[in-house]
């Protein structure tokens, strides 16, 4: 899946390894930025309750989800012309309150972990504005209430603001951010009110910076969310599903011995707590799995470990008994969700020095922190004793932060479990390599199956093609859900990098154009994610061009071996060179990290054009490799596979140091009919037919379905039975045609 | 010409970029930081007096250079064991002296320019420790003397240092730089004596800070180099020679021009005046060539670029009527040398904004101009007047360099000119053309020669080879002086990447092993830097595939197709990415900027696989391909040509940008006996082969020997006359071989 090279490429590593305020300015913190690609819904799906089982979930088609989320959506969201002026009338009266007394209020799309997906009961921003795209910032002040989306959103949310709102298309030239705007439309001095739970830390600090131009004062109100307080009885309930535990088989090492990992870096750090807010580190950490958001098998909660104790913040309800023992045995307790703020008082009062990553945990977790340390210090202060020697020492990179040293005892530093749970252990890539076959397998039956409905023009939406992917996919062994919403994109829709279909106005799959499909699955042990593109029809020599130049930069990073230190950027040009050698490019990144069983997106590493993310790369990581070229209004086109990064063997290693390199873990053919033969090198095409070799070989045992199917999928055309499938898997009927083809 | 990748990569321009004192760690300014690769030496090479004009310059051959240089230098060096107690002791003496008073000296080899190639009267470190690398500091204390050097010249220090003197081996694990050695060895508070001319405002600057950790106080000596006070009457005079107008037809833009833009730079960043001290950017502003340090085409001077008036400060006798005129034409006046602190001073107090180039500017004149400013600041207080409003505008680059706004007028900022002279016209590039290929025939003659010589079994040196190769080039019309040292590295010495032979020391060329010959020429109209590497016997396998391997990376590059606003470290992976598939690598970069018939080496592009230089590649910039691998003990192997950035034309424009491309400056043949077939990809052979064509389409109208020559320099084993050359150029002979070749 891929993500906007401005999202993906600046990292927490990035961060840290420039100096948390002194990275350049493209080096956003990663978790802020991480896409919010799609209006986020209530999650219905099914999911598997056995801790460590390996039996098969049973998920409801995609289509029947639609309906629910569908019906849950329109009950919070309010069409145009509807009630918004009365929840814009309330809020105002809100900021009038005495008790709260501000000027404007800012609602983001945020919950309090910067999660990708978010529970219904967090989309205040689409309660508030009618607005449902997962991307947006409303700003409201006694007599404006604007809102700001990106360009892939303006014509949703044209069609769902009401007149009330003014619509601000970031990134537009001329229009202002919102703190820009703060700056322009308020008097000098005002008040701006944001619920700090909503914000990272360094957010909350650039924006108070950035308004404190206009001499505005940022007010955190953290008490009392003004939306959720006029959302009364109708906003949902806080998810509740149970967690389950994520067994060793597929997490490969114990809760124990993870805790004694972060406890080392604390110690290494001069440290003695740290509190994890990140909900896929969280589960990462506890070998626990949840399912309070689609897509991500995570669990609204936070934990802090210290030198001898763990706490998890998590509603009791979704601790079953199997995970309470699981629990019990790492000594790890367990606390309200609620609790989180009361115990980092605790630990400011006990002297204790707190490990922060402040581009992920919430202005409201720090800013109690430093205000608790605050108020010990002054105590202490008065008792005549001194604060701890810790605090003395200070982080450098708090300076410009506006810590005092000696007063609050933080250190801000990317979270000890980001890298950790991105270099996989061997059971984690167990588990991905295994889930990849699965979901291989259920691919190229979609494939075989979608040709056939093509080709007998069965009447197919965008949409339905991917409700029917998802049942191919729930056929598999530990199929879950899917790890984000399809991107199912016929002719010109392929071209919209984050396209999401609708029931109501989406294409139907023809043979006239491209057909771009990127999709990805949860399942027990593993997630994936894969993009191919195909014709049913008769590509036009323009489309076998730019996919053939597309196929040459995924086979070119494919083929990659580098020293070990590299940075992912550096091999982000292999990627792009065959295109950029016709002047056409692509305006992603070309490939982002992937959770093992966790998010479809994490960090740090990536491969972008961009330059700010230092983070090398490692054995044991996992990134995309999806190149793409997308022509306005005519086509997209995206290769995507899923790669391990290993090290390699050679005869040398010069300056005594390891070489890496990649492996695939994605098992899918690729359409041989869009390859331009005439373009590739004598080993491009070698390497075409040995992954598909591979594919087949890897892939057949998985294979469900015996039906006939219609299947030119990779360029042969014939009619076959499973058992043919081989034929055209092997791509036995291209490989003496490509062999022999006339070579450049 | 190989830079090592520490010192080429980082830029002024990246330091502008990343903000000067934001830069990361590994961005130090570049000037500072340009190779000072070999011994330099007191130049005594002819040079062409007549202004524009396009006649034949006569050198002297290279060995009796060499010996002139080698009784200069012996004059000023003394041998181990001679007179360097006296040395060391009268400068103990100095030290001691009321009116210096300091605990520690440093010496250091710069000039006050920051040139890569000095005049033998700046040769104090040498003259002081009697090492004679080109590389190194000297500290001296009241009962301490060390002398800092890299790699390069550990041995030959050992040699030439007496028993008095520490070596310090640079990059050793555990060897302190000398602020660390400093603070070690100084009581606490002592007083660290430089002179301020030999430092970059910026390294002084650095210098301070750390050694202020001690409470040492850094002491700038500027009426009086402690060194030369020693040396005396012994020291040589400061070179004299004439300088020379660079003609129009070899410039493309008139002075009046340069200096209006200039001027325009210095409105836009509301700056009154510029202090160019770069001796290439003052030759290239005033189009004036000079011949004061050997291969660079430069003259000792300053340039204060004002509003309304233009100064070059430069000793008179070295001024021709030609140049005189020249200069009024363009209004720029005269001043000597060494009255550029006054200036400097005058304007303080005249209440101009001056800009500096930090990185490159000494750090006399900007202390100047800074305790002049805060004078000057004192007296209109108590005049009770302001200072002009530019000076409240400060730069928010100088916050961290205890600059206070207000008082000091100054943007430090890298020079206006550095990248206006980096991004050649069109009649810079015809020189660069036009030189290239009288450059590239004297190298096929000579090639030729050699072969001959070796076959015949005629004892030749690597020195002896270097100064035939001269001769040639000085048949060649046009010829100045070689660009740089020859690197003339035959088997194992050309493993060593700045090999320099010496005629006592150096190996014999034979037919066993490879020869590297990485040399370069000033021409009247352009400079040359090329590097071949060949074998006159039977090659190993191994040596074949490394040589095919750093081929097919200087190919990658050389195709390389990019987006304009790409820095040149992108494509830097395009250069080793065939090596890292075996698990090779080199330890430089892939490419630097060179001037047109001015340094070799240039800012502010370069292609590195080092991040921190973020200048863009420019159409009209000019950048060296020069990959490598280096097996210790055994061989060299480099590959280099001169590329120029130009605009390609391609079917399309993503993004509605330009895309970049190289077009080739030299053409020499590259040794196909070298290379293993098997290895490339059919688009690479043709590469060759084209090149080849190429190679003797354009260099055949200057070859000048028509003699009989056995040649199998391009793999060919043909007795030849000068007609005959055309096979052996076009190849013909190996092109068939070629296009059958079995493709893997």
């Amino acid at each position: 899946m891929a993500i906007e090279a401005a999202r993906l490429s600046p990292s927490l590593a990035a961060a840290a390894i420039l100096g948390r305020r002194g990275a350049p300015p493209a080096a956003l913190p990663l978790r802020r930025a991480l896409p919010l690609l799609l209006p986020p819904r209530r999650r219905r799906l099914c999911f598997l309750a056995a801790a460590g089982g390996d039996g098969r979930a049973v998920a409801l088609p995609s289509s029947e989800l639609r309906k629910r989320r569908g019906g849950a959506s329109s009950s919070s969201s309010a069409a145009p012309g509807g009630g918004e002026d009365e929840k814009l009338r309330s809020l105002r009266r809100l900021l009038a309150r005495p008790d709260v007394a501000i000027d404007a209020y800012i609602v983001p799309s945020q919950d309090a972990h910067q999660s990708e997906f978010i529970a219904e009961c967090f989309m205040r921003r689409a309660y508030l504005t009618g607005f449902t795209g997962s991307a947006g910032t409303a700003v409201v002040t006694k007599d404006k209430a604007a809102l700001w989306t990106d360009g892939r959103y303006f014509l949703q949310a044209e069609k769902e603001l009401s007149h009330d709102w003014t619509l601000m298309r970031s990134g537009n030239q001329g229009v202002p951010t919102t703190s820009e705007w703060l700056n322009e439309v308020l008097p000098s001095g005002c008040r701006v009110g944001i619920d700090p739970f909503l914000f990272s830390f360094d957010a909350a600090e650039e924006l108070k910076d950035a308004i404190s131009e206009k001499n505005h004062e940022l007010v955190l109100i953290k008490d009392l969310n003004l939306v959720d307080e006029i959302w009364g009885e109708s906003r949902p309930e806080p998810p509740k599903e149970r967690t389950r535990v994520h067994g060793i088989k597929y997490a490969g090492v114990d809760v124990p011995s993870k805790l004694s990992f972060v406890r080392s870096q604390l110690a290494e750090n001069g440290c003695n707590a740290v509190v994890i807010s990140l909900l896929d580190e969280v589960a990462w950490l506890l070998n626990m799995r949840g399912s309070d958001v689609p897509n991500s098998p995570i669990f609204y909660s936070y934990l802090i470990v210290e030198d001898t104790a763990a706490t998890l913040f998590v509603d009791n309800n979704k601790v079953s008994e199997d995970v309470l023992e699981h629990l019990e045995k790492a000594g790890v307790k367990l606390k309200p969700y609620e609790a989180i703020l009361s115990d980092v008082e605790r630990l400011a009062e006990n002297g204790a020095k707190l490990w922060l990553d402040s581009s992920s945990i919430n202005a409201a977790i720090v800013n109690v922190f430093r205000s608790s340390c605050e108020r010990y210090v002054k105590k202490r202060g008065k008792a005549g004793r001194q604060i701890g020697k810790e605090s003395s020492q200070g982080d450098p990179a708090t300076g410009s932060s506006g810590v005092q040293n000696g007063t609050v005892n933080a250190l801000y530093k990317v979270s000890p479990a980001t890298l950790a749970k991105a270099v996989k252990n061997e059971a984690e890539v167990e588990g991905m390599k295994s889930s990849h076959l699965r979901d291989a397998a259920a691919l190229a039956e979609f494939w075989c199956w979608l040709e056939g409905q093509v080709r007998e023009s069965v009447p197919l939406t965008e949409v339905q093609v991917a409700e029917k992917l998802l049942e191919f996919r729930q056929k598999q062994d530990g199929f879950i859900d899917t790890s984000f919403d399809t991107i199912s994109g016929y002719g010109a829709n392929g071209a919209i990098i984050h396209y999401r279909p609708t029931p109501e106005s989406c294409s139907s799959v023809e043979s006239d154009n491209l057909f771009l499909l990127d999709s990805g699955a949860q399942y027990i042990d593993g997630t994936t994610d894969i993009t191919r593109t195909v014709h049913f029809g008769e590509p036009t020599p323009r489309q076998k061009e730019c996919f053939t130049r597309v196929l040459q930069g995924h086979i070119a990073l494919d083929q990659a071996v580098f020293p070990e230190r590299t940075p992912g950027f550096v091999l982000d040009v292999l990627a792009r060179s065959s295109l950029w050698k016709i002047g056409l490019d692509y305006r992603h990144g070309t490939g982002h990290g992937v959770g093992a069983a966790l998010n479809v997106h994490e960090g740090p590493q990536s491969i972008s054009y961009r330059y700010g993310n230092l983070t090398a790369l490692q054995k044991g990581m996992i990134v995309s490799n999806e190149p793409g070229y997308y022509e306005d209004n005519s086509f997209g086109i995206r290769i995507e596979n899923l790669l391990l990064v290993k090290e390699v063997d050679l005869p040398n290693s010069f300056g005594g140091v390891s070489y890496l390199g990649f492996e695939k873990l994605t098992f899918v053919p690729i359409q041989s009919k869009l390859v331009d033969l005439s373009l590739l090198s004598p080993s491009e095409i070698n390497w075409i037919n040995e992954y598909h070799d591979e594919v087949w070989e890897k892939t057949d045992s998985y294979m469900l379905d015996t039906e006939t199917y219609n299947c030119t999928y990779i360029g042969t055309e014939v009619v076959f039975t499973r058992m043919r499938i081989v034929d055209c898997f092997l791509g036995s009927k291209i490989i003496p045609r490509i062999h022999h083809s006339k070579i450049i």
